[in-house]
């Protein structure tokens, strides 16, 4: 038993699809998040900058006494998990390009998979790589979406603007006949709608963030290190002004944020 | 005379308008430019954060020995002037904002402006304020347009989906029969050529950049604080890597870029 909370980080608000996951599978876990809110979005920015500022967000968790990290961002996991494995040796973290490439590998029957994501995510080729690291015969197919994340952040996710965006951005994946897309963004489930009435009935979306949690259970049981508190605590910090973040995650996890507080995160 | 440069920031590339203004009717005047590309975009963050990051750049521009200070970004300008007046009295500077309103209350013939910019820049209220000041019949009318720069910076600014998101967030402007529209963002002098199909020939578009220009030579002569280098120096700075940017200028601003380097602004 070990009752220190989870890590949980993203770029913004988007990791709250990891945080939901974790509250609903692994109940008795409290959990702090942090979200970039000062800085986001980091799928434009270079490697050397999405290190660094995850290095900063990670030093600033282990200060809050976690137990273990999702990174629930996946431009930080396919560009810079090396980095921080090798920086941060002695705390478990998982990240969410693995859990993405094995549940790809369970649905595809034609071995033809589509990931889309930020610039950063699709440049790093790393779910290609490790596709194909386990299958030399699967054919990857990647585009970078830049727009869906203001699309979804300004609300027009659910608008005809969206499902041109959506139908231009994956007409060279549907030209390959995948028929499993891997949404390798946190935002990304968000257009779940208007990508299924792109791609109909033929392709599988794929949410990370659902394995991700199942492989943090695995590892806090294997180290017994799990929790069953039945009052676990949440508590979310963010590097910019609480109001706006506060407000998106009640309505994405319908239920009243108690603890939100601003960190100066390049303190760390 | 008084040859050291002027510097010039912005949240990333759009204050490069600013500086081909410069160029172009300051020949003789040295620049240094900081764009803030590992926290672009300013627009969706709360004031003290945007005032926080400007008084880093601006701490960094005077340790480059600048002369006076252009604040290229219309966030900045709408929400964080007063306070960055305060925290650095001795060196002058010029905004974007009231360079905007003084062209605004030229070329308006009916009295009803529209002003297009970021959330924060809309939410300030600082341009309506501005011209209501300077004439209480004036009818303003504000919109946030928070797509406009990431379609911009992907490359859709002539594509059929620019058509639609820019007649969806002018349509209630137009309802107003506006005659001149603010383009209260860096950015979006690049969509011109799209807005002008939206709006027509009734509307005059207004880029603040222009004036802005201006008033820094006014306040240059007024201080004998003019130079007229034959071979001024153009240096640029940025806080993510330097590729990117350096390639996006070159196109921009029609010249090499020799100078550039990147500087860990959140030390300053």
């Amino acid at each position: 038993m070990d009752s220190r909370p989870i890590g949980i980080f993203d770029s913004g608000v988007g990791g709250l699809t990891v945080v939901k996951e974790v509250m609903n599978n692994l109940a008795g876990e409290s959990i702090v998040y942090f979200g970039d809110t000062a800085r986001v979005p980091y799928g434009s920015k270079s490697k050397q900058t999405v290190t660094r500022f995850s290095a900063q967000i990670i030093r600033f968790l282990l200060s809050q006494d976690v137990k273990a990290i999702i990174i629930a961002c996946n431009t930080v996991s396919s560009n810079s998990i090396e980095e921080l494995r090798e920086m941060f040796p002695d705390i478990p973290m998982v990240e969410v390009v693995g859990p993405g490439v094995h549940m790809a590998l369970r649905t595809t029957r034609s071995g033809k998979i589509g990931v889309v994501g930020t610039q950063a995510t699709i440049a790093s080729h790393k779910y290609p790589e490790l596709l194909i690291e386990q299958n030399e015969a699967l054919e990857v197919y990647g585009k970078a979406c830049p727009l869906f994340v203001p699309l979804v952040e300004d609300g027009w996710a659910n608008h005809n603007v969206a499902f041109e965006v959506v139908a231009e951005y994956l007409k060279p994946l549907l030209e390959k006949n995948i028929d499993s897309l891997i949404l390798g963004c946190t935002h990304y489930p968000m257009l779940t709608h208007t990508i299924k009435k792109v791609v109909g009935d033929q392709v599988e979306l794929i949410n990370p963030a659902e394995e991700a949690a199942k492989r943090m259970e695995d590892i806090l049981v294997k180290n017994n290190m799990t929790s069953d508190d039945e009052k676990p605590e949440y508590k979310f910090y963010v590097s910019d002004s609480e109001e706006r973040f506060k407000e998106m995650a009640q309505i994405f996890l319908h239920k009243p944020i108690e603890h939100i507080a601003t960190v100066p995160i390049e303190e760390y």
